[in-house]
């Protein structure tokens, strides 16, 4: 099956953060476009989260650690652990989930 | 957890395929080179695949239908689809693979 990210409608999960989310039977593809200074508060789920940095900076809050990411390195989130974090500029950002993230369906 | 694609070695998986694979508990992502002319047999495994061509031109087949693929089409590839294709450039190309690929690793 084949999917035209052009077509796919972004929506505004929270404020700022504009994801086009692509969901397959095992795992849920999130392509974020985020405003600079938007942030999110910390939070934790059940899913595995796969998070890479493709433009820009955000600084993300790992289990009450802080660092800036940026293109090149792949952020590996397991289950429950709590994250979040900040624009630093316009960033791209894409996510990861398995099992998919029936929430943002 | 970070990983750094910098430090992730490729793998030459099939000849002309070299991949940086990352495996956590549920899924593997393999961010491939793929020079030019080189070739994947149809072949079929139980994991879904998510296949984005992020550079160049890469032609697909996929239950007998050929298609070129380049960047911003997401394909999803069912378990046990069949599908082979050929570099028709030199590609990069990410693939989300759920649940892991055990001989990847």
């Amino acid at each position: 099956m084949d999917l035209e990210l052009k077509d796919i409608p972004a929506k505004e999960i929270i404020p700022g953060f504009h994801g086009k989310m692509i969901h397959t039977p095992k795992s849920t593809i999130a392509y974020w476009e985020v405003e600079a200074g938007a942030e999110i508060p910390e939070h934790s789920h059940y899913h595995e989260q796969i998070m890479q940095v493709t433009e820009g900076e955000f600084e993300l809050t790992v289990d009450g650690k802080k660092r800036v990411y940026g293109p090149g390195t792949v952020v590996y989130l397991e289950p429950h652990i709590k994250h979040g974090g900040k624009a630093l500029t316009p960033c791209k950002i894409t996510d990861i989930f398995c099992p998919p993230r029936e929430e943002y369906q």
